[in-house]
């Protein structure tokens, strides 16, 4: 079985959450399972190892699941995209709108060096909003948005045109 | 030099975080040190491989970071006890008192198997109200906890006792 038919017979679906309509991709079971695991980090790691990464971001919280063991394993830093008010030292704010209301990531202004090629993850690309706030507090900071990195890309919401840069999904649906 | 004297020097002390009089330890310095990183998870590792450990339990968010990489080591599963409203499927609440106010901790009800062995872990112990939730947790869903780990434990606070299980950290701190 390929690793995109894993993923998708392990991500489970869970209607109405978390609001009437939606149905949430809940990756948690693939925690569950050390094996795949360990596979989607090195398949991860074989996409990236020659791209010239110097520093992988990854978006609180299940975007740090993945983003660390793959810093890691690509032996560069990996960079905490916080919401507000998690982290504790100098910090840079972005503000972005949501459906209903409005959300702020942070970043410490020490996490990331001038010039510096960095990889955006997280485990879900949906309308891109959190995705373009991190890279903005990135390019604030003055590191360079080489690409962007999710496990599963929602492509009928459009993520993908919004962030317009090279953006890579292991799967991609086209509807819920 | 030890992994000890390189996480002391490396975790920052940030002063009046989150609350005037309190000394936070920010951990983020350690994820731009992919080596360091490494070499915490195979220390943890080395701690845990022969302990008959059948689950790893992280408690959102910063016991994600190291929590699933030592899972992932061991071969075992990553148990997500996360914050009130994150979890989408069937899960089990704990609240629990906290200085001023409560809070609330969620697991997936099939994320634990009955008589698993689980050890739970986060970056840092204080009074332990947090590690005691996730175990309450854990123990309504039939596991037995083997044990707790932490990169940091602030002995002064004693969480240790609270605990009452074996409580490895690889620093203890005396005082702030």
């Amino acid at each position: 079985m390929t690793l995109e038919d894993k993923l998708k017979k392990t991500i489970r679906d869970v209607p109405d959450f978390p609001r009437p309509g939606i149905m949430f991709k809940d990756i948690s079971p693939i925690m569950l399972d050390s094996e795949l695991s360990s596979e989607i980090i090195e398949h991860l790691y074989s996409m990236y190892k020659t791209k010239q990464i110097d520093a992988v971001a990854g978006i609180e919280s299940r975007g740090f699941l993945f983003g660390y063991p793959l810093a890691i394993r690509l032996g560069v830093p990996f960079i905490l995209i916080r919401k507000e008010g998690k982290l504790p030292y100098q910090k840079i704010s972005h503000s972005y709108e949501l459906e209903y209301g409005k959300a702020v990531v942070e970043m410490h202004v020490d996490a990331v060096a001038k010039g510096q090629r960095i990889l955006v993850h997280d485990d879900l690309l949906a309308t891109g909003g959190s995705a373009t706030a991190a890279a903005q507090l990135i390019k604030k900071c003055g590191g360079v948005i080489c690409g962007f990195n999710f496990l599963v890309s929602l492509d009928f919401l459009n993520g993908k045109k919004v962030l317009n840069k090279e953006c890579e999904s292991i799967i991609s649906l086209i509807n819920y």
